[in-house]
């Protein structure tokens, strides 16, 4: 252990990582005291994780450990890379444990931790799989059976652990892995592997164990793996050119792989500064955000392959977007809002935060869905576990690391990126000095945010200005009228010597908006989707009992306004306005196609319509739900 | 052999069924003379057909059967299912040689014959996939495997083959097939493997053996397996709920298993009448038809699992919509329109041959889509071969059969299902009289329709007036008008006392129609279809290089022209019409989404626009394609 890496739960340790623009903040320093996250935090510690523990035992997933070491004499249970939803369990519960510590949720950390130590072989090697009869088959299959894929989880889990509890001992497991795969992979004039797994995901667990302990070699073998690969990931298709990472200028294929691997490109590049990594993924972030990302920020459309389509290919109703595809596209944004500072990462971030891996979980914290479409006649709901388990503990770790993504440091200076009640105490990186902030407000439900400062000090305060509050932004820095223009999809710099007592305060208009989609998006032509502040909203049957959905039509002129209700959904602002029901057209009975008339549509009705939001469906009776509205 | 079946080349032989309305026509007895189906029809016997023999030897299927015959000592290449291909080649030409024998023809057709023949095992099990060391797997997995799906191809080879040719050999080596078949299914309480095969076809098989040697245990055994299946087929997914076919009451998973078990069952119900049956094919049929067809008249919208979504899921760009689909259901129509003697059936068959069919065939005959999208970007491209090669052999043999779908008899009357330049020689099936007929039309380009009696006698002429010509159809008998009123979708039946000499004339005005989709249709939202007569048009870049086809939006008010063109695409009538073309709007730049406001969208400018025939798309330079155009 070099002696200048401290021992504290950060999440993507940019703190010394030379090319990054801001450095994080560890996850204890914030402290969420809101009602919308807190709440489900507070769900995940008390019910999701130790639950997911439970299913990891009863599916055979940890016995499958067990097996490996010797302790059962047993068949392997489930999927090959079925380890990795332990793995990501651990990293879900260290990160918990470093803000909320509890002796039960230690007891579950250190039991999990053991069954995985023991495991390990004399060389190194980690896997449950391929033990035994299997042995022989070690690294064999790179492109299929993610065996490095699994090994990167554990390292992340390892990094987590050591960071959460300062206990090294995981780390060093996680160490003689990485050193077996250093041994095992590299130049093939080296007599190594010349190859990269199939699912990426070793390379950001290298730069991190890399960050956690100061030894360059990993973050070589990080690079070495960006560099060999061909293709984005899970390939498998004769559809898809595969080629080097730098050569793309848009994201294909599976699309969990994607991100997961410009993810760990972009801590690579933090690290390196190689220019050619920053173009190609400029270039492939444009892609995604202005031809493949679902209005929730959720990508990947397709169930093929659960890949990424053509652009505009954004299909509602069979839509495919993974919960994990969206967390990993979390993830990446997190990456490269800390390598460039640019707010419309965290904005991407808030997004999809809110609209894309919310979905994903239930309200009770107990059942995920896998694909996340954006209509729906009723039929698909959340289920408790998945034989293909990725996406459970995914969320579950990523609501434990969550604190960490509220603020980050630059220069003499904090970042606030997200919004929500609650307190944090901040180590600016270059003269120690702490900055300890409070924040009071109802967000996203409403968008008046009032921080202030506690300690005094000369500092810069960088308040994002998120880019869906187009109009009538306003701040006030100890009571007086900030003297810039407030740019939507900026952060406002505002740098003064502070007194312990100073608030600023900030106004987030939050009217509902209505968003159309480029006209070459074919599946909402003609269609508008309901927000309001961060959130986007759905209509369900169950609050519009008196029609079917896709009669709806919404007019231009139509006006919705937001309410609380709590007691609905755990609390939500509700949109209510007019809107039209065109009733069923009699000249389509028996008809699927015809002739194109001027003859009028029947005249509509007009109805009340009750919107909810998108985050929070599929918690009631089932129904149909719709996020893209038919607009006059 | 009983004495009463006469061997004459019929496709689907409903001569002695009880159930069926109408009777087949052989193919011989109906001579295309036209410019549209007899060059394709001369293109598949003379080049098609050969080089896919070719296909068949250079990518190891016939050799597959050397091996099973122990010709050769090879190892078995390709897919499990391979031999189907042949198969289906095998019928093919069996029928092509019925109505053009050559003696190259025969000679390809005895060399396949005899190299099937030969592999055939002692206790007349007939696949080469399933010998030496995979002879104890077989019929251990019916789900996957498709041995039943690959007899069934067979036994319908060796049927075509002994109607086509007289000759008994193969029929012979279908019967012990068959016979291996009824010996090993069957009820449990038999002792046999009471299940069916995850790919329906030996439904269809068994019934036309029943009918081409009068076994009544082969049609015992169609029944059977009609009656143990759970699903439609293939049906290998959670998401599904397998029950009997009874039960059903809409087309569900695999498109391709869907329609050829429905052409099974309709099959089995020609020969008894079971209402049940009935009853489940109607509602089929109408779901099928009314909520998941695409305006090609292609099935099975998604990729996944190649089948059929839920209602009104009908993409166009990433349209799966198999060929061989659309070939089933040319299948099942024929089935259906033979069962009842209803128009509508032909109405679909004739939709379904020109704009679902024939798209995945190139005009060369020589490469062939698997999968036929209504929009692309220009990289979806035909292909001379796939490693999965269901459907070149499959056109192959539709093309071949063709003749026999044009006429149909019942009770003293002939019925005209599709019209083209030809003549026929019919025997009406009560008495005995034939029945000449000479009919002049260049339809598809035209509505102009002479139908000549060129033999006299008291019988009826049914003549298809097409649902696709609404308005305006007139008739003319001996020159006379005809008086009753012409019903779209329906027969109109011409009785009388007929001279030789006689004509009928039908006219069916073609103007260009614009066509709408049903409003739940989402990927249709504000579009219109074109189509002339039976035909479907599409517009493509290289006729209009001046614009994206994104772009282009059509007025409800412009006027489209027909003309034909003798030198573009081997002769088409192209629609030209004036439409507009909103040029890029610079507030889309780098947004997929945005606030919708009432600002008014940049002026459009006006072009002239060329739409050409669905079926001849992709036969020139690869460029952007577009069914469904933007309306205004």
């Amino acid at each position: 252990m070099s002696a200048e890496v401290s021992v504290v739960p950060v999440v993507v340790d940019t703190a010394n990582s030379p090319y990054a623009s801001l450095k994080p903040v560890p996850i204890n320093a914030v402290r969420l005291a809101d009602r919308f996250w807190e709440p489900r935090r507070r769900i995940n510690r008390d019910i999701t994780i130790p639950l997911q523990y439970r299913h990891l035992e009863e599916t055979g997933r940890i016995d499958n450990m067990r097996r490996a070491s010797g302790k059962k004499s047993i068949p392997f249970e489930g999927i090959h890379f079925n380890d990795s939803d332990v793995h990501k369990w651990l990293e879900a519960a260290a990160w918990a444990f470093a803000t909320d510590p509890s002796p039960d949720l230690a007891r579950l950390i250190d039991q999990a931790a053991l069954e995985i130590a023991d495991m390990q072989q004399p060389n190194g090697y980690l896997h449950s799989y391929f033990v035994f009869e299997k042995e022989a088959e070690r690294w064999t299959n790179t492109r299929f059976m993610h065996e490095l894929y699994v090994a990167g989880h554990f390292i992340q889990a390892a990094v987590a652990h050591y960071r959460s509890t300062g206990e090294t001992k995981l780390l060093q497991v996680a160490e003689r892995l990485a050193g077996h795969i250093i041994d095992t992979f590299g130049p093939a004039e080296e007599g190594k592997r010349a190859e990269a797994d199939g699912h990426p995901e070793i390379e950001m667990a290298l730069v991190e164990l890399y960050r956690a302990t100061g030894e360059t070699r990993y973050l070589d073998q990080a690079k070495f793996f960006v560099d060999v690969r061909q293709g984005m990931g899970r390939m498998n298709r004769a559809e898809y050119e595969l080629k080097p990472f730098r050569e793309y200028d848009r994201v294909i294929g599976h699309a969990v792989c994607a991100v997961y691997l410009t993810s760990g490109v972009t801590d690579v590049l933090a690290e390196t500064g190689d220019p050619t990594l920053r173009t190609a993924l400029e270039r492939i972030w444009d892609n995604m955000v202005f031809k493949q990302l679902y209005v929730t920020g959720g990508i990947g459309s397709r169930w093929d392959n659960e890949a990424f389509g053509r652009d505009y290919e954004l299909p509602s109703e069979r839509a495919y977007t993974e919960t994990c595809a969206a967390i990993g596209s979390v993830m990446w944004n997190h990456r490269m809002l800390a390598l460039e500072g640019d707010a419309r990462f965290a904005d991407l971030l808030e997004h999809t935060l809110y609209n894309a891996v919310l979905p994903g979980l239930s309200l009770d914290g107990q059942s995920y869905f896998y694909q996340n479409p954006l209509a729906d006649d009723g039929t698909h709901r959340r289920e408790e576990w998945f034989g293909c388990a990725c996406c459970p503990p995914n969320v579950a770790r990523l609501l434990a690391q969550l604190p960490g993504y509220f603020y980050s440091t630059g220069p003499d200076s904090v970042y606030v990126n997200l919004y929500a009640e609650g307190s944090a105490e901040i180590q600016l990186p270059e003269e120690g000095q702490t900055v300890r902030l409070t924040t009071r407000t109802q967000y996203p439900w409403d968008g008046d945010i009032e921080v202030e400062v506690k300690s005094g000090g000369d500092f810069g305060i960088f308040l994002r200005i998120p880019a869906w509050c187009e109009e009538g932004a306003s701040l006030e820095v100890a009571g007086e009228r900030f003297g810039k223009a407030l740019m939507p999809g900026s952060y406002a710099e505002i740098r003064r010597e502070w007194q312990a007592g100073d608030k600023v305060r900030l106004r987030l208009p939050m009217p509902a908006r209505r968003l159309e989609a480029h006209p070459y998006s074919v599946d909402t032509s003609g269609r508008v989707a309901l927000m309001r502040g961060p959130l986007l909203y759905c209509v369900e049957k169950v609050d519009n009992p008196g029609f079917d959905l896709r009669d709806l039509v919404l007019g231009d002129e139509a006006d919705f306004t937001g309410s609380f209700e709590p007691e609905l959904l755990n609390g939500v602002v509700i949109l209510q306005g007019r809107a039209s029901v065109v009733p069923p057209d009699l000249g389509w009975q028996h008809r699927l196609y015809r002739q194109k008339t001027a003859a009028p549509a029947p005249a509509p009705h007009t109805v009340n319509l009750t919107a909810v939001p998108y985050y929070a469906w599929a918690n009631r009776d089932p129904g149909q739900m719709l996020v893209w509205l038919r607009s006059k």
